[in-house]
């Protein structure tokens, strides 16, 4: 994997730049779709390139662990083999969806952690050694880390052990990813994680501490996890300042399109999140023109496309008032579409910004959107 | 409507030939996806055009009237613009769905069919007229006329007096049909249907009082309900030797792949049925080389194409293993692509059926194909 910063905002922390992978480039600031047990929902691969034109997707490994499970992936000779998206991947550690498992028996310690399958209620333990070797099966471009994502709120102590036993894990982790070599042909890569839940001199530490491992990219984790917004923002510039420039920064789990711009301004590079889709599923949907609930009567007769002004086939050929007949009628059909639309809208918002930032207009430009990102239309 | 008859099987009584309409060409022998309210479940409009290769899809008059409703439809500029399909529709008279409801408090006179919505219980009337004046507004190319579909099985008492009002709500159908007009600008047929329960004598005699009628095209309804597949064809049989050979032949429901090979001998043109996306759903694919349960245990490691020999993108770039885990886990691409798969198969079946009579070999091709079509893989 290989970064390059090809443009820095001068009147904001915005960058421009791009990945090399060996499953191709990725352009940044970017967007990755959540593609949970190797599937985008609702999305065909077809349409994540040519519609949403997605450039990189998320697989959870917690999830592809239990089903399909590795024996099946390394069958298949790895996700990208497996779901035929041969574009680059990233696939999360399982550690936010363990920790999703709190109160079913699950058991943290020094080791690693033993959890109950939501699928089955099997046993099964996850380490930072196994983690490694389970996504070396699944065979992703870019891998992260086990860790420990805090809930909030999280008292100081809780916060401060965590961190500290994420940081002995990533060593863990470091190490047998160093030890270890990709099974299909293709590199990988290990990005760390900060943590530290809200205090800012945790962040700091661990920002020095992630920084100093000098992997080829770095995270930030345990955000977006219900604090408000601006604590969200102020901890990830207190990050950002410290990770460095010249690699990537990949913001987990943020956000709203709102949160993704502000954001960008603060210096994030790669952002996922399953807004855009689960959000797409209960009929909420971010236009150009600001969000529209689509299961309101306002819709019903409105003949107009999603929206015109994001072009493509999905939002530009359906009308509201159509699209809204098939979520109150609990058609897939309706999912799909806004699931298509939303993420094309996702992408549309990064690679826009991409483009301000490199004529230097992204300040003037961000201040205009944001008032249209949160209005209700 | 107009329909040509291009070319007769010399070794059966299947024909080749096409209907034109205003909204394009149907080559016959076809099958009609479903699309019951307005959408072909879990299929893209333009999947249906460019992968299914779908000529005409149906909407169900019950659904449609009940939800979105008549005013949307007519607002939108009838079904074609409010879903976006402008090739030719099909509705079906809610005949079918109405008598589905038995045991909700529906009643059945000579005047029409009161019933209650499985939407919000509210109480609805159709009547000959109404539901004209319905279709009218839906604006499908081939309407159908108000019928009451019997069940199986039916005494033969019951079975002549329904048939006997099936004909006089037909000329009821035929009046208020005649006596209104399209309101989109393109024109509408009606084909009025064939009924008389297992009965040979009331079959006869309704065909040959559905062929009196003269409209553009006829329809056999109430087969494919319960009775055993050998009655259907014999009374396919009896109907399509009584229904004119210069009009096209509806077989409402049908139904198997290998039903519909065997109809195309006997003389039938169309065939609409929910079972390749219903099926689909729940695992079910029809492939050139047989049938799959995709939730067998023997498909979970099969890597190889769902059906190389069928074709396209849906069929050839998705394995059968990752076909399985979609479906197993519930995600709805699973759904997606074997519905798109299972249509794009049924399309296929017809259309080479077509190609097989042009070329006078139809009846060597069907006696090897049907081996293939009943299998289990
Ligand atoms: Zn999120
Ligand atoms: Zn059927």
């Amino acid at each position: 994997m290989k970064f390059t910063l090809q443009v820095e905002d001068p009147h904001t922390k915005a960058r421009a730049g791009y990945i090399e992978t060996d499953h191709g480039v990725i352009q940044t600031p970017i967007f990755m779709p959540v593609g949970t047990a190797g599937t985008v929902k609702a999305v065909h691969q077809r349409e994540l390139k040519e519609d949403v034109k997605a450039q990189i997707i998320l697989g959870n490994t917690y999830h592809l662990y239990l089903r399909p499970g590795l024996d099946i992936i390394e069958k298949a000779g790895g996700l990208h083999a497996f779901n035929g998206w041969d574009r680059p991947i990233l696939t999360d550690s399982g550690g936010y969806q363990v920790y999703s498992l709190a109160g079913t028996g699950r058991k943290i310690n020094e080791e690693g952690v033993v959890f109950k399958s939501h699928i089955d209620g099997g046993v099964h333990t996850f380490t930072p050694e196994n983690v490694m070797d389970i996504q070396r099966t699944i065979g992703a471009d870019i891998i992260m880390a086990f860790d420990e994502c805090t809930p909030y709120p999280c008292d100081f102590t809780y916060a401060r052990k965590s961190m500290e036993m994420t940081h002995r894990w990533l060593l863990r982790c470091c190490e047998r990813f160093d030890n270890t070599t990709p099974l299909y042909g293709h590199s990988q890569t290990l990005f760390p994680i900060v943590q530290g839940s809200v205090y800012k001199d945790l962040r700091k530490q661990s920002a020095e501490f992630i920084a100093s491992c000098d992997r080829e990219g770095n995270a930030i984790g345990g955000l977006s996890v219900g604090e408000p917004a601006e604590i969200m923002y102020e901890l990830t510039e207190v990050v950002c300042d410290i990770l460095p420039k010249s690699k990537p920064r990949y913001l987990m789990g943020v956000g709203t399109p709102a949160n993704i711009l502000e954001c960008i301004a603060l210096g994030v590079d790669m952002f996922d999140c399953v807004m855009p889709t689960r959000n797409a599923r209960n009929g909420m949907i971010f236009t150009t023109e600001g969000i529209i609930n689509i299961r309101n009567e306002k819709w019903k007769d409105d003949m107009s496309p999603i929206d015109a002004g994001l072009g493509g086939y999905v939002s530009t050929f359906y009308s509201k008032a159509y699209l809204r007949h098939l979520v109150k009628s609990g058609e897939m059909l309706g999912a799909q579409i806004a699931s298509i639309h939303n993420l094309t809208f996702y992408l549309w918002l990064v690679n826009t910004a991409r483009e301000k930032i490199i004529d230097g207009t992204f300040l003037s430009w961000k201040q205009e959107m944001e008032k249209k990102l949160i209005q209700r239309l």
